[in-house]
């Protein structure tokens, strides 16, 4: 008897549950642009937040996360959620999809990996100019021309993505507002993201701007090459200029980033308030 | 002639971009199934992860999460990014859809809220037993015949949703293998699930079971409530139970469950190993 009736509640749930549809609560989209710049075709992920009626007029933020593919799921759900609670304001997402992630992520030619060996898998190493000139000339005016955007920018990556933000930062600092580095990996090319930031920083114009960096437990001189970064900027004490570093003992070169982009935010927002009025 | 060029670069991008597509790398669906328990329709959000074709045949754990409309995005973001990397296991996520939250994830009924004062909104407390058939009944039922499930169950909540996975895990602790129990409100109902607790934990069969708790900086007797429920744990030291307790202090009542839930599920796995000839 138990069983037959477990065997009748199964036939019955079966019966009565309905066609099962996609969900689509989150706005995230798919483009494809075609950069003149790189001569390619480039897609990028898109989270747009929903926004309250009250809001609906208000420009947005634009954070422009670099290996879209990987981290863009997280950040649209860490947006998503602490918005709705009011942590931090609603934002748009450009995660950027990679094509030749060697070629677009380092700062300059190098044969040489994270091993101190010739590697032929960076033969294409050296491209961050021209990518910055994609996202500066190309992929900033489609967003601003396709989405009712804010001034405020916020340029994010992790790994060789976290060394493009930080060179980003020190030879165009004028572009982003905040950047966000997440294990950079400034031993790349003989340390020349590391070597830029001493020649760099003494003179460079980063008022009001804010950076994040953190590194977990990786080997070799990751942590070190991060520490030294830090201290160049303790140094150089620029005015006006607030940057936050923090260390992950817990967390590998992979997950990492998950606690990493929270505290991120929320240090990007930290003096940031809800305004009920507006 | 540079304003020219700028926007000739504008128009171009603008007639190139193809026109998007919704992001739907993610295979979220949402159910709507019919309760005869609770005599209701009920919705949940399914996150069906992309497994590898050699685990295609592989039973998946199914993750059953309270509050599914505020929490499932998180967590089905953790999930696909950390089984990528092979930190976790690839799992189903179920996000349960609140209908009458105060009804279905509360232990007993009680009308005092929790600054102590007679509640109108709580008119309808103490809904646990028949919440709990409908998951045990029909819920789990449901999802064993439609997806290739694992034995291996998780029942995560967080506030009324916490005290409703500890309630379970003392009432029923067969039902689950893992509970996640973030700031659960063991104030509620002239603390009920505590003062349960005192009595269920010297016999309670929870061999092999796990049990993940946290708070974070809420006022009032939130966190002395933990604090005791740790104590019983302590105190009864049940075999091969194996139990964690994390305290938030930077984080509010609504901010910890994005901490909480990624230290919950590596806490959960922490012996996990990907086996890579499976």
């Amino acid at each position: 008897m138990k069983y037959f009736l477990a065997f009748f509640i199964f036939l019955t749930v079966q019966a009565t549950a309905q066609t099962p549809k996609l969900y689509n609560h989150i706005s995230n989209e798919v483009h494809i642009i075609h950069s003149r710049v790189l001569n390619q075709d480039r897609q990028v992920y898109i989270h747009v937040p929903k926004v309250d009626s009250a809001d609906r007029n208000k420009a947005l933020p634009v954070l422009y996360l670099l290996d879209g593919e990987n981290h863009f799921h997280i950040l649209s759900a860490y947006i998503e959620y602490l918005s709705h609670w009011h942590t931090i304001p609603p934002m748009i997402i450009v995660g950027i999809i990679n094509a030749d992630r060697v070629k677009d992520l380092t700062p300059n030619h190098s044969l040489i990996n994270f091993d101190g060996k010739v590697d032929s898998n960076y033969k294409t190493s050296g491209g961050n100019g021209p990518f910055l000139n994609f996202i500066q000339q190309e992929l900033m005016p489609y967003m601003e021309a396709n989405y009712k955007t804010s001034p405020f920018k916020i340029f994010a990556g992790h790994s060789f993505g976290g060394n493009t933000a930080i060179n980003c930062m020190l030879t165009r600092p004028e572009m982003f507002n905040a950047y966000i580095a997440i294990s950079p990996s400034l031993w790349f090319g003989n340390k020349y993201v590391l070597q830029l930031a001493k020649q760099k920083l003494p003179n460079l114009h980063a008022g009001g701007k804010k950076l994040f960096y953190s590194v977990g437990n990786e080997d070799g001189t990751f942590r070190n090459d991060v520490l030294q970064f830090d201290q160049l900027l303790k140094r150089n004490s620029l005015r006006n200029f607030d940057h936050e570093y923090k260390y992950y003992p817990n967390e590998d070169h992979m997950t990492e980033p998950i606690p990493a982009y929270y505290d991120a935010l929320r240090f990007v927002y930290k003096n940031w308030k809800y305004d009920v009025t507006k």
